[in-house]
């Protein structure tokens, strides 16, 4: 999407530079910097330390990571060092162990002096396999905005957002934003509740991106939303996920499940957004078998943001030597989501409806 | 309670220097400074920008400001205004108007030569009976954590407290927080996951609060609680509230609501602690008749704390320019709840459980 008047994707391979570039995510929505990603050490540090992050972005820095290894050393031994050096870098998105596992399937009987190449025209075909899965979930998306709008009566679809499921989480377009970026490009009336998301405040990023597209939102602490939809306030819920079960179960960012519960509790449509790749199908039991990955603690008693003198600053908010704990990820059950937009369209969240929009996939983990 | 060696209310007549004396909360939890407040602006800003918070402390503040006002001017029509001004600082709490009536009440038939020191003597015994009330919530409400420890073979009781509802937001023992200090006195073993509290991070006053009396104690952000409840990690929740209905309905700081959500969905005991004066009698629809304060919207977007140089700042987490909306309050439907702490004693939150405890105040407001 448009950072400016220049179109950006989050990654990309720089053929005149001959570099890996990343929107450095550390940054903003305080300061637009890019920065070349060379190392396995940097890629790494970069998933772990979310330069990049967001479930179908850290998949595509894998792929761009082992592409960028492959010229280093393009050894079977190297090559599953490198995956695992990847792997190991955050355990909830099931797109990080995907990506790795389709560039060991793809490499494994590919000739060493031809890797580098093949490693990395599959790190650009998961990109724009990405682009083109986020850009059919927002048109499958755009019929639902389409649908309420059309009750509305001219007044916006008030929509709902959890964290930044947006298209600097992935290569481009988004998941949960997607019919977002849609709806405003067939100028539909919405308004984005933006929920700021803690630790790290992850809404401030789909401020940041909405904002730049011109769409009318608002940002909201994450105890509000149930509020608003007691009222009558929001419409729609849509969010992303860092995977999802086979039975529906989806795992995404803290905090969803309760939106989950809030949108249940008050009728309101809670979808969630998802390539393909994001679903686990070796997984049925999401509260059960998705490992939730602990963070640190300082994310929680820190905050960063931008300081009266215009720097980037962090402030403690704790008493001192005050402990936090920071599960990262919560699982919201099948049964509290009213539907799944994935690029083949819009199915239940239910073992029966993943199966019959993809028979193809969904033998890859049967049980 | 105390802090360091010395016991302190958070609101008290100093007799030598003939002043009311607050424990100033814009400061905490990052530096403990004590402020005196004197004129009828004073206590006006002291209430509206949140020097002092929680519902029975505003209510106690408000006494202390009429006492003071009447000896300024003893007169019906200041009295009146004096009232007006100080009820309009912010308007969900019941214990504003609750403390403000009974000083109209009890002046209206005292000489105006007398007015300045009933007035006085009246704001001492509300911060007393304050006191006392949360002192027996404190006591009934350890019964409850005695039951879960009866069951839980000399492991901690979890407990989740959302927001503030401290001694500080009390005149001394808090509401929610009673029922802890009490546990730690009779040496139960407790844990306290603190919810952070977004905006404000009233949290981090918890923390200060419990820290202070070594109460072990995990500050977390608003978005963990459901999650650590679909674990198994939180056997009980309580919180306090700034206005009940006669039905049972709990109007508290927002996000109290999601946490019920969550705690009906895992089947964790959620109670609220409340002295009889949160009770508005003449209100059954907490949604429907709860005005619901909408504070401003930079407490969302920006964020005090302390900075690597040990100053207290404030950074803006959002873009600039970005809109945020900050409802400050939200309502938990009776039905969520699963007890009522009073001062009389632990009730179902209906109508007949509240009117069989106080039948005595249930008239005042009967429809």
């Amino acid at each position: 999407m448009k950072v400016g008047d220049t179109h950006y994707r989050s990654i990309w391979y720089d053929t005149a530079k001959d570099a890996v570039q990343i929107i450095d995510q550390r940054w903003l929505p305080h300061d637009f910097r890019i920065t070349a990603l060379e190392t396995l050490d940097d890629f790494a540090t970069a998933i772990r330390d979310m330069w990049v992050r967001g479930a179908p972005l850290i998949g595509a820095t894998a792929a761009y990571g082992i592409a960028r290894e492959m010229r280093r050393d393009r050894s079977d031994a190297h090559l599953q060092t490198a995956c695992d050096t990847l792997n190991a870098t955050r355990p909830t998105a099931i797109n990080l162990g995907w990506a790795l596992g389709r560039c060991q399937t793809a490499l494994k009987d590919v000739a060493e002096a031809d890797r580098a190449k093949v490693a990395l025209q599959l790190a650009q075909d998961i990109c724009d396999e990405d682009v083109e899965m986020n850009r059919q979930i927002g048109l499958n998306g755009l019929q639902i905005i389409r649908d309420i709008a059309a009750r509305k009566d001219g007044a916006p679809v008030n929509i709902l957002t959890h964290c930044n499921a947006g298209w600097i989480a992935t290569v481009d377009w988004g998941t949960a934003t997607s019919p977002m970026y849609h709806a405003a490009n067939a100028n539909l009336p919405i308004h984005v509740w933006i929920d700021e998301t803690r630790p790290r405040n992850q809404g401030a990023l789909t401020a940041w991106e909405l904002g730049a597209h011109g769409i009318s939102h608002a940002y909201i602490t994450d105890n509000a939303g149930g509020h608003l939809m007691q009222h009558g306030h929001v419409d729609l819920v849509i969010t992303g996920t860092d995977r999802t079960t086979r039975a529906g179960d989806v795992c995404n960012k803290i905090g969803t499940y309760l939106k989950a519960l809030a949108a249940h509790d008050n009728n309101v449509p809670f979808y969630v957004a998802l390539p393909s790749p994001t679903i686990d199908w070796t997984v049925s039991d999401g509260l059960a078998d998705i490992p939730i990955e602990a963070r640190p603690a300082s994310e929680v008693t820190h905050i960063q943001g931008t300081a009266r003198n215009g720097q980037i600053s962090e402030v403690r908010v704790t008493p001192e030597g005050t402990r936090g704990e920071n599960p990262a990820f919560d699982v919201t059950p099948a049964r509290l989501i009213t539907g799944l937009v994935t690029e083949r369209g819009i199915t239940s969240a239910t073992p029966e409806g993943l199966t019959a929009l993809f028979p193809d996939l969904s033998q890859n983990g049967a049980l």
